[in-house]
């Protein structure tokens, strides 16, 4: 049993403790942590009004109704340098409804890029964001999953959630946002949204930090990421492989919060409908240049949701009146891109896609280049050719198990 | 005097509450917070390693010597949307030491930009960045400065600050960087590093939230502030002055990590080494176009270091080996930017020009553009021409004071 002294001695242990917490964490403020939600969005232009300089948006001309962004769900899959910021951006511009996937914890070796705090190293990455997002716009409603969608149960679970998991009841969400590392993920999100229909954007970036890129993608009217894969992959490689191996890729705040700052931008164009959604978009940090196109699908793609797609989207196009059908179709796009004589160069040679390709280099469709590559690994030059039969198979293998799912 | 059973409830209350205050605000770890100092970089890829990430810029090929970034000290003026990301990127990064200059307190009205968090409302910028930066990397030096520059005295305690505050010793800091939002700052900080020869970096986001720039100045060897007003004053209005009307500017997550994206990339660029420093950079968000160029300075600048600086600068190149000094000219930037055919687009018209500068069109270099412009006020509109001259006269004395200190 313990005395009183001993107990007062603890008492002021514990209030020392708890005073040094909140003012190393939060400032020293009255202890009321966050916000409290607010019901409707106001314009009015008082300091305590979180919302005041994005309805601003509306006198400025820009947006017509910004409230809108509150109806809006939206899918984030990697919660990483790219994934974490995207989250922050869309939760304080107020969005509807975000679902977080990713199966990975905070390490310290993230703190390179913005978002994770150390105190939350070995936390998974979607709970570490829920509570900081929560802190930061409470008006925000979060659905986390912490697993990877590439296995089978999981990818069958990430498909439902996408398809039924909007805020405004049982119906897709409005748009998915890819800012994975890996190839077999984009593959996964790929497959789900071509099977779906579902518009969705694809983040990478170069393993060197120093590019990276943004793509749009509508199923059946641009190219999906079956359709060109070299385009989209910033590397093949992912960073579990890397750290396997003793090295890891290298990474920095300033691109991934550019590539993160496109991806949200891009965004608040598609849903808010302002300025001019860009299909592609590319970051070369060395030049400062920024390469800009759109791509058509490619009729022999792989992925038969999307040649099927494809069709009804050339059958949707011929049954609208011409003037209509004018606007929409991707050449348009293509055109107005290039008004600043502005093309995708390769980064490579012709040499390194060929050694990148294995030999096998993809039937691309006209206008689209490839802009990085699958960097040798020692197993691929002691494998040569004929491994990467053996990685189309697996990969062919993988695709057929999750359609058949 | 407490009963035990009182002091026992006092203790379990307390226990609670430091638990709570834990979990919410640090994701309930072992209550040790952040991380410990590291003595040296290293590239060893570990999961604690928070520097692996950068290190591994070293093995990628893209700079030399990553370790040099503890060397550097960089002020930042101004840590609002744009200033408080720029700071975390570059602590994230390892800078050796910031320099943090801001006279404003975080608000509500913050929140739809990156970095403040709601708990911290009320507290001053600079106090709260601290808190947070060195919780992120407790490896980083930081001198935080609470008050409003442009006064004379403060005036006199920056100019103090960024020629001695260096981390090395009594020496000047490596770069300043501008992130403030109105012109007042903007010429104190141009007429601090044209006496000083301090290399700084612009930035301003414009008050609709969809463009914004970075512009590097190499005090006679660029464009000074005062060589092209107009093209750096992102808005002549502050918020302050926007807020007592009423109305205030609209600002994004989006455009403020972009900007502050591409002034740390280009800060690393500057400093590591690597890459081309681009002299001006634009960014408009409707249209995804980036406008590069670089700028002569002006002979006629009214301000004397500036002019001083350009005759000492001749001199130096012509007194350089040939090839050198052609390596060195702006004009070879200028050719270099405008390799892709790209030109800096007025958003303005010749009418909105000439009623932004009341009729006193500034005497501009070739290749020098108008960006942004100052709106007409309903002052301005009462007061016509005579007011503008009012105005000029007495920014002169500012400037005239401030440099008779």
């Amino acid at each position: 049993m313990a005395t009183v002294e001993e107990l007062q001695t603890r008492v002021k242990q514990l209030e020392e403790e708890l005073e040094r917490e909140r003012t190393r964490n939060r400032g020293g403020t009255d202890g009321g942590g966050g916000r409290k939600k607010i019901d409707q969005m106001s314009s009015e232009v008082v300091d305590s009004n979180p919302y005041s300089r994005l309805m601003a948006l509306k006198r400025m001309g820009i947006v017509d109704n910004y409230e809108r962004i509150r109806d809006f769900t939206v899918a984030i899959v990697g919660v990483g340098g790219v994934g974490s910021v995207t989250a922050e951006m869309l939760t304080r511009c107020g969005i509807g409804k975000l679902l977080l996937f990713d199966y990975d914890k905070v390490e310290l070796a993230n703190m390179n890029r913005l978002f994770f705090q150390p105190h939350q190293a070995g936390l998974s990455k979607v709970q570490a964001a829920e509570i900081t997002l929560r802190d930061i716009n409470p008006d925000v409603e979060f659905e986390t999953h912490n697993y990877n969608i590439t296995t089978v149960d999981n990818f069958q679970h990430f498909m439902d959630r996408i398809s039924h998991g909007h805020l405004k009841g049982d119906r897709p969400v409005d748009l998915v946002l890819s800012c994975v590392d890996n190839f077999e993920a984009r593959m996964a999100i790929n497959t789900a949204c071509n099977e779906q229909g579902q518009v969705w954007i694809e983040s990478g970036v170069s393993e060197n930090a120093v590019s990276g890129h943004i793509q749009v993608i509508k199923p059946g009217e641009t190219a999906c990421f079956a359709c060109a894969p070299p385009l989209v992959v910033a590397s093949g490689i992912d960073e579990k492989t890397l750290k396997r191996e003793g090295v890891c890729a290298a990474s920095l705040p300033t691109t991934m919060g550019i590539v993160a700052g496109f991806l949200v931008q891009n965004t608040l164009k598609y849903l808010l409908e302002f300025g001019s959604v860009t299909y592609y978009l590319g970051y070369n940090a060395m030049q400062d240049f920024f390469p800009s196109m759109a791509m058509k699908p490619n009729p022999n793609c792989d992925d038969s949701f999307c040649t099927k797609l494809q069709t009804e989207y050339q059958e949707k196009l011929l049954a609208q009146p011409k003037e209509e059908a004018k606007e929409e179709t991707v050449e348009e796009v293509v055109h107005d891109a290039n008004d600043w004589g502005i093309e995708l160069v390769a980064e490579t040679t012709e040499e390194e896609l060929k050694a990148a390709s294995h030999g096998h280099v993809p039937e691309l469709v006209e206008g689209v280049h490839v802009a990085y590559v699958r960097p040798m690994t020692q197993e691929d030059e002691e494998g040569a050719a004929g491994l990467t039969v053996d990685d189309q198979e697996s990969l062919e293998d993988l695709m057929a198990k999750m359609k058949s799912i």
